[in-house]
């Protein structure tokens, strides 16, 4: 057994049985090994920003992370902004990056670089394999970094020689540390806030965002008369009918320091003390009013579930009823498109258990809303703010989800980064649906830059924010990748062929014209 | 003047006056400065892996850099693959990465990363503004370090509020230092070897492949009989009719050892010591052959050019003339498309003063010899061997050139990392030509698989090196994003269209179905 062989058989030990990648020379042995060794299901991908993203996408869905196979340190760079965004969803992802043969690397060959040096900043855990032998107890590792609470990237680096040489050892994943319980003391002062008379917010993020804690929660705002507020960007939350409403902080600093400018204790579960995406001339970073008393009771990596059923209990609202959302769902929208009958549209036929991939960006501000009182669905965000992730995390989630139907909502401008992951979807026949808004701009920096003071643009600046010279046919241009499209310009328009696409098992796009 | 303001001026009076573009919110103080200053064009890419290898393809033919405008961490990971090229390629490039401002760092928000960290592997300098009346200076010597020989990147990094405050500056440039002349010791050892009467190889690299410096090596070779080869992957080439003809040391190893196996010396001059691009069992990754002396003259960082003069006095060949090439175009093709009727359309057809993008990977290793007897043009190859370079480096050096016809040779897999880049060609109205060779797999693997020793592949192993399922329509995607498009599948054909679009001053591209 070489160790590319004994790595293959050490990830599907570990229960990671899904790769996304693309490969190159370096890597091909490990290629070799998949076709020896049942079990693991390869998905080929144009470009890595494609790959990572699938896996950030995957693993918010499996519950698990998928490998990467990446080629050297450029592959590892094309896939790095995806990774920046998969660490900050904690993500659980391990990336299999082949280098160089050991006693190649000193020649300084064309595709030579510092690997580590490119995995570190997105990694919590990076090793070069040494030996063929080592290379299945590193995997090993790897996997066993990856799912640590609470979840991170690991980086495997696979010399060649490593790979093709003989004495692979299958490793045996190292028992997976349990999640820290929160400390009696920060469960205390959480419960005493909650029983005090002042204004307070329960903040959740990371994994609180389930219909299980969410209603727990939900338990807590009856009992309390607390508020519960999502963080502005969220990894994955439950949402619609027979599930706790929950609506997020906005994104521009005004709105949101307006939605918190009267707590006066903010609890956080699994949350961060809330700060704005960018900085703003004269504008706090930090969203909290003055004064307000922000409490960490747990940490993302922290057993935060549990911490909200103990102060649920705390707060003595076992047995209180928590206000689950109703059935509610907008009119079918007739008329021009506009962000309203966009929203519309979607909340009238958002499909059951559907997975929603957003990366909407200005044109979904409103969709929240619109979508609440639809059937149950997953509503998954980009957490790390690097735009590209939509097409290719909606791609992971379907190889997560085969029996459930996968909407990207996608505006046009994030959508052309990793563009290639609609091929992926035609060659696996993913049941995802894209709709991409085309706005023809950076219509988010038209905001920005008034929002900095930048003042109004002139010729120059207005050229580096618009996208209509020339214009993209996303129709044409999903065609030739292998994935059905239609265009639509008008609301009616748009509900037929969001119905139409819905109806229909496999990849489709709408193009929305705005 | 805010920090922004004296950044751009710094960098125009710097000589720097191109701009590729992909910004965000922190970049726009930088953007609104462009309105306000005259003389930096500045170009709109729809991804950074674009805006890299523009910036790469413009330095190569302007022998000054361009500078970039990334979004943060991510925008510059976006941009890593080609820097890592451009690096390799020794291209200089002022990168100019936007980051939070400085008091906003700390709190972690979704785009915060370890920008630095990202830069370094492919940076000979890094350095982030702290003030803005730092900001101008520290471009200066961005500036400089960029243009050090042997060319390098530098990388600035742009907190939003050293870019937004006043006081800024402008830098003045620092003194470039000049290029090192080699020793007399290398030199008098290398007139020896030249004149002894072992069989010596003169292998050129770097700056040595213009006509000049060609011209002078053909002298020694006359005189000597030295051969003279270039290295295997080149930054600029200046070939055809006039020029001394080269050839270089083939990809595949067997190849490269046969070519070299007789040569007894070598000397280096702007070239390395030859080895191979990837490692492979039982094959070495040095090609000299044993015993092989190996001298090196000149680092590319080095007098390179003053270095082949003083060679050429020493051995005596100032007199003597070169041989250089005569017209030889091969016949126009007719009948099937195969490896030789394509390069014997390209070799018939290539326009005078053409500059050839050449990321052709297997389809284009004949590709030399049917062009060497061509019109006088540039060839420019990935020397970094990440592939995705090709239709970008095509962009910037179309903006280097306004006046050329520039010939992209691109593989259909290499194609699709920054397939981008044709947005940019149709919004600038580039003069660039693509030929896409679709062979619809990653062809250069299936001979890598055997050539690594990693057996006859399966049916995981094909799928990972097959991109026919679904065919990408290079047509349909090349007119989505606005460059006109054909396709053929036979020499006629061929010909025809690629007559018609060097004929039509403009972006065009002609899918070769293989």
């Amino acid at each position: 057994m070489n160790g590319a062989e004994s790595l293959v058989r050490t990830l599907l030990k570990g229960g990671i049985d899904v790769s996304f990648a693309n490969p190159g020379t370096s890597e091909m042995h490990y290629v070799a090994a998949l076709d020896k060794i049942d079990g693991m299901r390869c998905v080929l991908c144009l470009f890595e920003g494609v790959v990572s993203g699938a896996a950030d996408g995957y693993a918010r869905m499996a519950g698990k992370p998928a490998a990467t196979l990446l080629h050297l340190g450029p592959g590892l760079g094309n896939a790095l902004a995806n990774l920046h965004n998969a660490k900050k969803a904690t993500s659980p992802i391990v990336n299999i990056v082949g280098e160089h043969a050991t006693h190649h690397i000193q020649y300084n060959s064309p595709l030579t670089s510092d690997i580590e040096g490119i995995a570190w900043p997105v990694s919590a855990w990076v090793k070069t394999s040494m030996t063929s032998n080592a290379v299945g107890p590193d995997g090993a590792e790897a996997i066993a970094a990856a799912q640590t609470a609470p979840g991170n990237i690991s980086t495997l680096i696979l010399p060649a020689d490593t790979a093709w040489n003989e004495g692979g050892v299958i490793g045996n994943v190292p028992k997976i540390p349990k999640r820290e319980a929160v400390s009696g003391e920060a469960l205390s002062t959480a419960i005493e806030l909650l029983k005090n008379d002042k204004k307070t917010l329960l903040l959740l993020g990371g994994s609180t965002l389930m219909e299980k804690p969410l209603e727990v929660a939900g338990r807590i705002k009856t009992k309390t008369g607390a508020d519960v507020l999502a963080e502005g960007m969220n990894t994955r939350i439950q949402r619609g009918v027979g599930r706790l409403p929950i609506i997020r902080i906005p994104y521009p600093v005004p709105q949101a320091l307006e939605i918190l400018k009267d707590y006066q204790q903010i609890i956080l579960v699994g949350a961060a003390d809330p700060v704005g995406f960018f900085a703003y001339p004269g504008k706090p970073s930090r969203l909290a009013p003055e004064g307000c008393r922000v409490h960490l009771l747990a940490t993302p990596a922290q057993e935060c579930e549990q911490a909200l059923e103990a102060l649920c209990d705390g707060v003595g609202a076992n047995n209180v009823m928590s206000e689950l959302q109703k059935p509610n769902r907008p009119d079918r929208p007739t008329g021009a498109i506009t962000l309203d009958t966009i929203a519309s549209a979607i909340g009238a036929l958002l499909p059951e258990n559907a997975i929603v991939i957003d990366e909407s960006v200005t044109t979904g501000r409103g969709f929240l809303p619109f979508t609440a009182g639809a059937a149950p669905h997953d509503w998954l965000q980009n957490r790390g703010g690097a735009i590209g992730l939509g097409l290719p995390m909606a791609t992971g989630a379907a190889i997560a989800c085969p029996d459930r139907k996968v909407i990207c909502l996608e505006s046009d401008g994030s959508g052309m980064y990793c563009p290639q992951a609609l091929w992926t979807q035609a060659r696996e026949g993913l049941d995802v649906t894209t709709l991409v808004f085309a706005n023809r701009s950076y219509n988010i920096l038209k905001g920005e830059l008034a929002g900095v003071g930048a003042g109004n643009p002139g010729p120059t600046a207005k050229d580096m924010l618009s996208l209509d010279r020339p214009i993209i046919d996303w129709v044409a241009f999903s065609k030739s990748l292998g994935v059905e499209a239609v265009q639509v310009d008008n609301a009616d328009d748009l509900c037929k062929a969001f119905e139409a696409a819905i109806a229909v098992e496999g990849p489709s796009l709408v193009e929305i014209v705005i």
